[in-house]
């Protein structure tokens, strides 16, 4: 089978390996699209970071690189492994694509499993990816949805995932009003699960066409141009003077954490999604005097059922965050590169490893 | 009565001013005892901050400096003003020394008026202070407490109390671990709620006397001198390698913050209590990639019920904390001066302005 594999920094090569072996436990998947997330791209132009590096083994699944790329994929049952009997043939399904240690808690309770020691993801830490035609994945990993969601949206469901848990982190509810900065991929599915969630939206982000893609797909109630207006008196006048109730960094820049900081109210929490190479200024004294409660916030627990719920229930349309679908052979002239040299109208490029799907 | 009052900086006198009306809706309280609060201090040397100065008046009390200084009292009830039917002459009082407006909801529920526009103290802002004979406060500030609490150690209900309110905004509760950074007289009261609530405590703290403070008191399970010794280390090894759950940064110093993010453990919450006079520097990665919770907490908000019981049901005893008593006529060469040159063996030092009760 066809699959894409990571070499090293700007080392990416599209080859033929073996079909993966569908072990006791596990779910032979084919998979329909995988998308292209920042993190492959930062693997790609600065890594290897999360991928272990060659001749040093991830501890967990003891493979290094070369590894197959892709972690946010949907796909079709096509074997279970013995021992699985709640999964068959022909089911459709995402992959929460963690790799975690055998003694690590996973149960439906567990709200730290993503932050257990070693932890890494399938498709960066080995394992197989989406980026290749079929993956074997444990089936705890493996989550069913109905047919109903189209398997291209599917692969969005791991990125919205990052957006659900991240509302979840905040602890906003309807009727609350956030301001979201930065309208690229994750800031527009943070957007998105806002909606769905009854949250009015104002996102802040420069670019003319990302703010044009965020009214377009109704994420956003409100946009604000950071680069033209002034973002906290606009935030201060959209809440009747009172401010916004949570906020979600979604930039990894400065200004935007400094809006935040002054364009929530007392009381309001500042989510942190995105990640910084350098620490961050914090203005400690409004931390303490507004009472903020600033929270990181990375990937997802336990978060698929409800983000999937949410997505077959119609209250996220993820069709409008799809930009382009190509086959293994453009992941890196017509993916990488198009999503490297930051092209403001792509939002999410899908993949699909075996061409099935592409006109 | 004698009070001292607040001019400007530097310019403290005692005074003979009038005693104040027991208007309708207020308490006439005799002062028993006031201490002396860092935030006097920073007054003294580098205000005004929070008092409004001359020409300036405070927008909810009306008044300029010169203040009556004090926000951290205890006292007698000696007359009850028209409407007040739950209070008489004789009970023992403290007061929850906030200016707030009319408007603001002070009830029960509201977990906010301490943020409330233009909020001031008692104290700072105008409306009297501890550091007078007799004072008069709304009845809603007012807080009546056992006899069993001897007056003096209720003069540090206050400073508790924000302790009390700083572990409340930590979500820890009995068998968590904290780790608290400063053992100065707001660590060391974020201490003794922490024990009353059965969190195991760690004190980090460079001076070999507050350390000792610390044990002797009883408020810390374990002390480290983050001078000398590996503070994570030492964290990691008293939590069995887990880190800590709950961490109290009361320094104001940037190394103490950067302990503190990495001495918790993932999803641990870290309460900033300390004002900081310059922006922190926060590695976001480590928030993000550990899902640091990182709060602001002032003051106290609804607080005081909660504090003045542990103090009646003896979990937390304020005794070990006074370290001074004096007069009006020593605040200034006695009080001030010896808290300003930072003597490490002062905890709290108390006042009674009308010289009763001292020897
Ligand atoms: N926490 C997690 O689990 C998780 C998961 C995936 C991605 N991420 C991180 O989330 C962040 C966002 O990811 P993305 O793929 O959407 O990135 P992106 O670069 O596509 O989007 C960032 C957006 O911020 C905008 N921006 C720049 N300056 C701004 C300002 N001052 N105010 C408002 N907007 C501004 C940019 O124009 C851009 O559209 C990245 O740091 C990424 O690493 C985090
Ligand atoms: N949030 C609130 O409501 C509130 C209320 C009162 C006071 N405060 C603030 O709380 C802070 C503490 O007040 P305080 O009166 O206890 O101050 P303090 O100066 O007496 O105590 C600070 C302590 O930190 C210690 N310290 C210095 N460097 C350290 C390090 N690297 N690691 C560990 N300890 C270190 C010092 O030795 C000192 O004992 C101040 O910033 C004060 O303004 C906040």
């Amino acid at each position: 089978m066809r699959a894409a594999r990571y070499y090293d920094r700007g080392d990416i090569r599209i080859e033929d390996i073996p079909e993966p072996e569908v072990a006791p436990g596990t779910v032979g998947i084919d998979v329909a699209w995988c998308g292209i997330c920042g993190t492959d791209l930062h693997e790609y132009a600065d890594g290897p970071i999360f991928i272990p590096p060659s001749g040093h083994p991830q501890p967990l699944s003891g493979e290094s690189a070369p590894v197959t790329l892709g972690h946010e994929m949907s796909g079709v049952v096509y074997a279970v492994g013995e021992g699985v009997d709640d999964l068959t043939v022909g089911d459709h399904v995402v992959v929460e694509p963690y790799i975690v240690g055998d003694d690590v808690d996973t149960g439906p309770d567990s709200h730290d499993y993503h932050l257990s020691h070693d932890m890494n993801f399938i498709g960066l830490g080995g394992c197989g990816g989406g980026l290749g035609e079929k993956i074997a994945v444990k089936r705890r990993w493996v989550h069913a949805i109905s047919k109903s969601i189209p398997l291209d949206q599917a692969a969005l469901i791991e990125p919205l995932s990052v957006g659900y848990h991240a509302v979840e982190r905040s602890g906003a509810g309807a009727g609350d009003v956030a301001l979201i900065t930065g309208a690229g991929p994750i800031g527009l599915l943070t957007a998105a699960v806002c909606k769905a969630e009854g949250i009015t939206t104002i996102l802040s982000e420069p670019s003319p066409l990302r703010r044009a893609k965020a009214l377009e797909s109704k994420v956003a109630d409100h946009v604000i141009d950071p680069s033209s207006e002034d973002a906290v008196a606009r935030v201060t006048e959209l809440t009747g003077g009172r401010g916004a109730d949570v906020g979600f960094e979604c930039t990894s820049v400065q200004p935007a954490l400094d809006t935040l900081f002054d364009a929530l109210k007392p009381t309001g929490v500042l989510v942190v999604v995105s990640i910084w190479g350098h620490p961050g200024s914090v203005e400690m004294q409004k931390l303490v005097l507004k009472e903020i409660d600033m929270r990181g916030t990375i990937a997802y627990v336990n978060s698929h059922p409800a983000t999937i719920a949410l997505v077959e229930e119609g209250k996220v349309d993820l069709s409008p965050f799809i930009t382009g679908r190509i086959g293994l052979d453009q992941l890196l002239d017509e993916g990488f590169d198009t999503l490297l040299h930051r092209n403001e109208t792509a939002v999410k490029i899908l993949v699909s490893p075996s061409g099935a799907g592409l006109d």
